[in-house]
C-alpha cells in the first residue's frame, strides 16, 4: 500500500523542486519528516538519488538550507533526499534532555534496549522504510543510490553503506565520528540504544566493520577539517584510514587547513561529493 | 578612532573567511551585529565589497547560511557584508509585538517619530557608520561598493542607493518592496517611523524617489518570482518598472515562474546578482 505523505511545503529551486513531506512511520510508529531536492531532470525520467545523513541537533532542513548542493545536484541530475535524525515527541523520558542523546541524535541505528527500542528504529527507517517510498513516489532509480552524511551522519553514511552494500552503491562522509565505539559520543548513545555488550556495537562502527571484514566495492570520500573542534575526541578518521589500509578498502581521505566542522566548510566541498557519486553512479549503471 | 569588534565567530568557507561580529553603535548607541565574508583574494589586495540587506525577520546571518553566496564571492573577488534588520533589544514597548514592526522590521531608513526614533537609524548605521567600519577593518575597496537586498532588504537596497548613488556603484534586489507607500507593510512601517506625513514618505519609497527625479547611473536588476505569495499586494515591482521607463532608468526586471518568496529561489539566482556587480564594479573601477 502506497504510504501517504503530506506536503508540508514546496519550493522551486534551480529549475528543480525542494519538498518537505511528513508520513506516519510503520518503522518508528509516530511521525516523520523528510525532504527531496528533484532536479529539472526528474521532470523526463528516473535519476539517481543520494540520502543525506546530518549530525547531532540537525532536522531534516538542515542540509537543504546550509549546504548549497541543490545548484550541483540540478547540474547533475541527482535526487538529493534528507531525514529527521531521530524520532521525535516520543515521550520517552529522557528524550530532551541532552543534546548528544534522544531527540537529534539517533544515531542511525535500531535501539535494541528499553526504552529507546519501542521507536529509534533508524537504520531500518532510512534503509527500509523511506527508501522505498522514495522510490515509490518520487522519479528516483533503485539501481543508482549513494549514501552520505556528516559527523553523526558521516558515520551514519559509513555504517549503512557498510551493512548493506548491496543497496548503496557510493558513500562519502563529512567529519564522520569514524569510530563511535572510541570515542564519548559513541559510547554513550551505544551504551543506551545497544546496551554495554561491546561485541554488539562492532556492527555499528565504521572502523570496526572494516577491521571484520566488511567491505564496499566503490571508493570511500571523506573529507575532513583540520581545525575542527571535535577532531581529536571524537571523530578519529586515522583509525578508519588504518583499518581501510589494511584490509584494502578504497579510501580517499583529504585534510583541509583552516576548516571548521560546520555547513561553511560543507558547503566549501559539496560539489566535490556531488560529483564523487555522479561518477560512481553513472558508472555503475 | 578605530571601532572595537568583537569577534562572535569566524569560519573557514571556500578559501576565504566567514566572520561573524560584534560592536557598539554610535549612531544606534547599542550592540549591533554584522557579517563579512573575506574572499580569498582578500589575503593580497582591497576587493570590492557589497552590502546586503535582509528582509523582515532576518538577522545577520540568514542571508550567509542561506543564499550559498560565499562560491561566487570568492570565485568573483567580491566581499561581501550583511547586518542585522534593525536595533536589537531596545526596552522601547511594542518593538516586539508585531514581526513587520520593530525588532526585525528597521525598515532601512532613520526613524522621525518618538520613541523609534531614539534608536532606529538604520540608514546612517549602513551608509556611515558600518561602510566606515567595514573600510578601516577589512580590506574593502571604498571606490567600489555594491548594494542589494530581498524584500525589506531589497527596498533598503534600492532605496539607499537612489539617495546615496556617490556611495554605490551598483544596485539589485530579490523581490523587493518597490512601493513602500502602496502597500501595507509600507505604510505600517513609515507611520510609525517617519509619522502621518505622506510628503516624507516619498524620500523612502523607491518607485517615488525615481517619479521625483533621483537617478542611477547603473543598470538595476531586479528578480521576481511568479508564485511570490507577497507579490500582488506587498511588493509591486510593476510601479517601479513603471516609474523607471518614464524617467529613463536603466532597469532590468525579471519574472520567474514557480519561484516564491524565499532562499530557495534566493539561491537560484545569487550567481547572477554577484556577476551583475562585479562587472559594474569592475568596470567603473
Amino acid at each position: 500500500m502506497k504510504a501517504v505523505l503530506e506536503t508540508v511545503s514546496q519550493h522551486r529551486c534551480f529549475d528543480g523542486m525542494q519538498g518537505f513531506y511528513q508520513h506516519h512511520s510503520e518503522i518508528i510508529g509516530l511521525p516523520m519528516r523528510f525532504s527531496v531536492y528533484q532536479p529539472p531532470q526528474a521532470q523526463y525520467s528516473s535519476v539517481p538519488v543520494l540520502f543525506f545523513l546530518a549530525g547531532l541537533t540537525c532536522t531534516e532542513e538542515t542540509f537543504m538550507i546550509k549546504a548549497g548542493a541543490q545548484r550541483y545536484a540540478a547540474k547533475y541530475g541527482l535526487m538529493l533526499v534528507t531525514m529527521d535524525t531521530s524520532p521525535r515527541q516520543t515521550g520517552l523520558p529522557g528524550e530532551s534532555v541532552d543534546w548528544d542523546l534522544g531527540a537529534g541524535a539517533g544515531f542511525y541505528l535500531d535501539a535494541t534496549v528499553a526504552p529507546w527500542s519501542q521507536y529509534y528504529r533508524m537504520e531500518t527507517y532510512i534503509t527500509q522504510e523511506l527508501r522505498e517510498i522514495v522510490l515509490a513516489q518520487f522519479p528516483a532509480d533503485k539501481d543508482r543510490i549513494g549514501i552520505f552524511g556528516h559527523s553523526m551522519g558521516g558515520h551514519g553514511a559509513l555504517t549503512l553503506a557498510l551493512r548493506n552494500p548491496e543497496i548503496y552503491q557510493s558513500v562519502s562522509a563529512f567529519a564522520p565520528v569514524s569510530s563511535p565505539m572510541s570515542c564519548p559520543w559513541g559510547q554513550k548513545a551505544f551504551t543506551h540504544y545497544l546496551g554495554e555488550t561491546c561485541e554488539r556495537w562492532r556492527g555499528h562502527d565504521a572502523t570496526a566493520l572494516i577491521e571484520d571484514g566488511c567491505h564496499h566495492a566503490s571508493l570511500l570520500l571523506i573529507d575532513q577539517g583540520l581545525d575542527d573542534p571535535f577532531l581529536s575526541e571524537q571523530l578519529h578518521p586515522d583509525r578508519l584510514e588504518m583499518a581501510c589500509k589494511k584490509a584494502k578498502q578504497k579510501l580517499i581521505l583529504r585534510y583541509h587547513e583552516g576548516y571548521d566542522h560546520g555547513y561553511y566548510f560543507i558547503s566549501t566541498y559539496i560539489a566535490d561529493h556531488l560529483r564523487h557519486h555522479r561518477d560512481l553512479l553513472n558508472s555503475s549503471h
